[in-house]
Order: structure tokens, then sequence, then C-alpha cells
């Protein structure tokens, strides 16, 4: 069987290397001919809205995308022609943050309040209306951090505009929150669906720094059973085939939903090694009809995201249980180049091998989950 | 880094799939253009002994191979331009039966009896010495039980010497072992030396059908502190790098050794999923001179082998713990095609998998190490 992928980031090149022992192969349609996935499997290099390419990607038994913004007309290409999964409608649901908010709303998830942005009184009405400290985003394309200004005050308002100023933004209040984390589910066509455990997960300045799972029974408590059926109404709501994430804010013992990925997603890294069956398998049988694997954590574990620079390898894979990711990218500020993620019977060994990285490393990881310790996280009041 | 592989069969293929994730690129030397590495890097299709070919793979950072038989010649190539591990001396060690034989015993490692025979009448003395029924085996170039005759009586013998008979031949006593099992282990260029849980392994028609660990203490005992004491003792004489396996038959709570592999091992597929770092890592990691890593199983699994013929995948992928890897090899008799791996948290609840997967498929499997039962295995006198 051969799956076809919209992009070739580090997430199709993840896809490519748990659908490898499958049996699958893989066609890439991707615009960058350094794109990562090159030698796991046919990389087209073109445009995403290239006719011929696309045509080239139909001759694929499924299509699947490695980033949410594939555009629409790409998407409609194929159809009548071959399955895109998830579908175009379930893609479109997480391209623009207002109408995500609002189908939150509507399927009862609560949301930090928001209202819609499209001029500069309307700004200053929003912001009368939520109160300041304020996040200010694009409605459209934001990713990482990028296309988004935190407003303290007036000064922060007028450099904000200045920077993304026009019409499709949102202004979303400020949350105060415990910790962030999210939930990764896999949905059958066939409706059936299982969600991974909550994973913990630290931002630093606006990109996915560290994921910890599964989170402890103490922190977890009520939560997770709530971010289960938020995910679990979302899903079949769009319908949904394949691997989605849900990120949340915890904030009192409740959760808010920030904001959905229709893909496999950086928080669920650690399911490659510390899952009986990864989200990027789980992806692959979805899209592929096949049975989904189980997704009970095999033990406890913490992933670090490399961002702008990969450190010599060395350290690292001298730390047991420590498994490593380099992408193969060309380094560049903000850009992910590679990850690790340090595995451990259990939430006590895992603290110990925290130490033992960091003694090896330099690094300060911050407490594993379970570990009772928090001070460290409470320092991540980014998004 | 780049590795070359020599051989672009399905360990080189598992090999690729263990090293992609770490950055490694490969380039394979094939003669067969079909081979199963197509697609994990790029396919050298040449004859091993094809200079322009290795003055190609020769431009990597090390080499390595799939098989022990390269020929020298082609591994000579190499002296002075890139390092080859394991080393051209130690994978010469592995390539005649009778030499192996001797190293074993030069090593203080027991094994089966044995006469080396070039000749009717010595073959004739063999048996003599040796009784009946006995195994008569080509020197060289045999694998999967080709290349080998079980000897019972006076007619057995004669069908034999039609068949491989001729200089170059060896007389193995046959052994009435408990069970076969099998050790690998990894060796890193300082000398470091890590081993597997050891293995139980079921052949038939001699070729490997079934693969199960950890062995339970009762069974494991004594045995596998001799096994690991063996193979130390083996990967320091021939100053090894990489992984390695030794073959052993299991009679009254001794072991005997039969052979060994100067590569990754079928026997040692498991450890994909169910040991900390897996062989194929483990393997890169030693030629790489990169720390090596943990081999601690993580759990309790069987391997099953597909041979000539890759089943339907869907029944299997639907058993919670099954891992899946098809080869994309073209099918034929006596092929390995692919294999699957069941994985549990222990030996109770293998047990309880394996039985799920034999609803599920019609599959009769043996039991399970550790389970308590053992009345399956022993209808595999084969090698």
């Amino acid at each position: 069987m051969r799956v076809g992928i919209l992009g070739g980031g580090q997430l199709a090149r993840m896809l490519a290397e748990a659908g490898l022992p499958l049996g699958l192969e893989f066609r890439f349609l991707d615009p960058k001919p350094e794109a990562c996935v090159r030698g796991l499997g046919e990389l087209l290099t073109a445009r995403f809205d290239d006719h011929d390419a696309l045509a080239q990607l139909a001759d694929c038994d499924r299509i699947t995308c490695d980033f949410e913004n594939v555009p629409a007309s790409s998407l409609e290409f194929f159809e009548g022609r071959v399955a895109v999964r998830p579908s175009p409608a379930a893609l479109a649901a997480g391209q623009d943050r207002l109408d995500e908010k609002r189908l939150f709303q509507a399927l009862g998830m609560r949301t930090p309040g928001f209202r819609a942005v499209d001029s500069r009184p309307e700004l200053g009405e929003a912001i009368e209306a939520l109160g300041l400290p304020a996040v200010l985003k694009t409605r459209r394309l934001g990713y990482d951090g990028k296309g988004q200004a935190i407003l303290r005050d007036a000064e922060d308002l007028e450099l904000a505009w200045q920077a993304i100023g026009g019409p499709g933004l949102i202004l979303e209040q400020w949350v105060d929150f415990d910790f962030e984390c999210a939930m990764t589910a896999v949905r059958a066509a066939t409706g059936e669906i299982r969600c991974y455990p909550l994973t913990r997960t630290v931002h630093r300045d606006g990109i996915l720094a560290l994921a910890h799972a599964p989170l402890a029974p103490s922190d977890a408590g009520a939560i997770e059973a709530q971010a289960r059926a938020w995910i679990g109404r979302l899903a079949e709501h769009l319908d949904y085939v394949g691997c989605l994430s849900l990120e949340l804010f915890a904030c009192a013992g409740r959760l808010l939903a920030n904001e959905f990925a229709p893909r496999v997603h950086n928080s669920a890294h650690w399911t490659i090694e510390a899952a009986v069956c990864s989200q990027f398998e789980n992806h692959l049988r979805a899209v592929c009809d096949w049975p989904l694997g189980e997704t009970a954590a095999t033990g406890s574990a913490t992933m670090f995201n490399f961002i702008g620079e990969l450190p010599y390898p060395h350290p690292w894979l001298g730390i047991p249980g420590l498994h490593w990711h380099d992408y193969r990218k060309v380094p560049r500020a903000d850009r992910k180049l590679g990850h690790a993620t340090l595995v451990a019977a259990d939430p006590a060994a895992l603290q110990a091998a925290l130490a033992q990285l960091g003694a090896a490393t330099g690094l300060v990881p911050p407490a594993g989950p379970g570990a009772g310790e928090s001070s460290d996280w409470g320092s991540n009041r980014t998004r």
C-alpha cells in the first residue's frame, strides 16, 4: 500500500519511519528540495498547487498531511480520485482560530475568553471586554508562537498592532494556568477512538520544549477524563480519521481548550518508545483502515525538543533509556531539528535518569510527571 | 554519518529502519535490483566483487555487513580506506564450520562431537566415531538448513552423499537437546560488551520459526551465565565490534555451542520492541563508536517468522502488543518475508495474548517462556 503525504517535514519523516516496517511505501509532496523526508520514499518537489505533482501524489492508496494549512484547492484536487484522511473539512476546521474556538464552544468545551478583531477600534473594544494581559493572534497560519503577541500594557498594544495589525485577528484572554497539557487520540473510519495518556507540555518562547507522560494520577485526576470526553466529541463531530491532538490549559483543576491540531503532534512524540503503538503507527493504521493499536503507556517518558541547534549526541546516548531523533534538517533559529525521549519503567526511575542526563549534559531538566515537583514548570507562562 | 552495508536483505533493511531516526544515512551494495532495502537509502546494484561499486561504498564513514559470507577479496578492498566492522578476520571466523568449532573448543566452549569429512571413506570413519544419527554439513556457505542433511541410517547416508558429498564437509554428532537458545551481545571498540537476555528458539525444517524471550529464570538458570561468559570470550578473542549471536543447544542443564553469526540475528528481532535498545540500533551504535544502549528486556516477547508466505495483516494487527514487519520481498518458498513480534508486560500477559492471537488467526503458538509449558517445544528437533 502506498501513502501520499502533503508536506515533507519531521512529522512526515516519522510517519515514514513508523510505516516502513509495516511494509508501506511513501510518496511526499513538498516545495523544498531539501525536505527532510528525502531518502524515505519518493519526494515530489513542487508547490502544493502544482496539478502535475498532485496528479502523481493521487497515484497512491491514501493521502494524508503533515501540516494543517494545506490549501483547500489542493485537497479538492483529490476528490473522487483517492481518499484524503483526515478529510478536507476536518483539516479546515483547525485553520481559523476564531472558527475553532466557536466550534469548541458549540461542542460544550470551555475556552479562554476571546473576541474577533478586524480593526484597531475593535482591538480597543476587545481589550475593554477581556482586560489585560491578553494575546493577539492572527486567525490563520500561526504556529510555534509565530503570528502572535502578548499585550500587557498600552505600549505592547501599539507594537503588536504595528507587527500583525489588520483584519483577521483574534484577541484571547490571558490564562494564568497551572500547567499546559495535550490529549492525543486516534480515530478509525469505523468510529472507534483510542486516547493516549494525557501529556504535560512546557513551551519556551511559544515553541514546545518538553513533554512528560503519563501525568501522575494526582495531577491527571478528573481532567484526564474531561480531555478524553472533549477530544472524543470533537473527533466524532468532524468524522475524523487518524490522529488529532487537543492543546489544553489546566487551571485550578479545570481545563480550558486552547487549540487542536488535525495531525500527529509534537506533544506525543514520546509514544514512539513509551506507548504500545506510537501515534505515527496509529495514524497510518487509521488512514489505511487497519485495526488500531493500543495507546497505553509502557513507561514514564520525558521528551526534549532540539530547537535551532542539535547537541552532539554522545553524552545523551550514554544515558540508559535515551532515544535519539535527528530530523536531518538544515539548522536555523527556531527550527525543530530533532528530539530525544528519555524512557524509564516508572516516575522514580525517570527522575533518576533525568538527574543522570543533567549531570552528563549540563541540562537542567524540570521534574518528571508524578515526582511531586512542579516549581520548575511555573516559569514557562508562554503559549 | 553514512554507513555502507554489504548486502541488502531484511537485516540491512532493519538496520536502516533503526538508523534513520538516529540521523544516519545508508548506502547498500547488493547484486539484486529488487533487494528489499530499496527506498531506505542509496542502493548500488552490482556484484560484491565489482570494484567500481566497492569504491562507491568506500565513500562511507563505516562499512558493515548483513551476511557473513562476504568474499574476503571484497573486504580487503576497504583496507586503508574505511573501517569495516566487524573486522574481516571476525567475519572469516564464522565462515567455516570446522574452523568455527575448533575455535569454540580452543576457547573452552563445549560443542557437539564433530569430524572433518573430505571423502566418502572419511564419512564412514566419522560415522564410526560419532555414531548415528548425525548431521552432515558443508563447511562453508550453508544457512537456514541449506547444505546439510540428517543421517539416520545407511540409506540416508547414500542420499546425502549424492546431494552434498565431496571435499569440505563436517559431520556433527546428533544432539538430543532439551531446547535451542541463542545469546546476542554487542561489543564496542572500547571492549565494553553487553548481552541481551537469552532467547529460546524453535526451528522448523532448519529455519528459525519462533523466538521467545526472556527465558523464565527456571529455564535460564545457570545456562544464561554460561552463555554470557562464552560469547564474551568469543567477542574478546575476535576483537569484535558490533552485534554477534551464539546459537546453543541446552541439554540437561548444560550448553553446547552450535554456531555463531557475526552480525545481527533473527533470534533477536524481538529486541526491536521489547528491549530498551534493539540489536539493530546497538549494532549501529558500536559500528559508529557511539555509546552502547541498554540490552535489558522491557517485557515478554514471542517472535513469529513468516516464511514463504506473508499472512494478511488484519487479524494480526488487531491483537494488542502485536508488531508487524513486512520486508517487502518477492514471495518464494523458504524465503523469510517478514515477522511479527507479540509483546506483553510479563509472561502471563504474553500467554493470554498468544491465546488471543491463536483465536484470531487459527495459529497454534507454543507456550511462551516462563509460562510453565514446554510440551509444544519438543516436536521441533531440527536444526
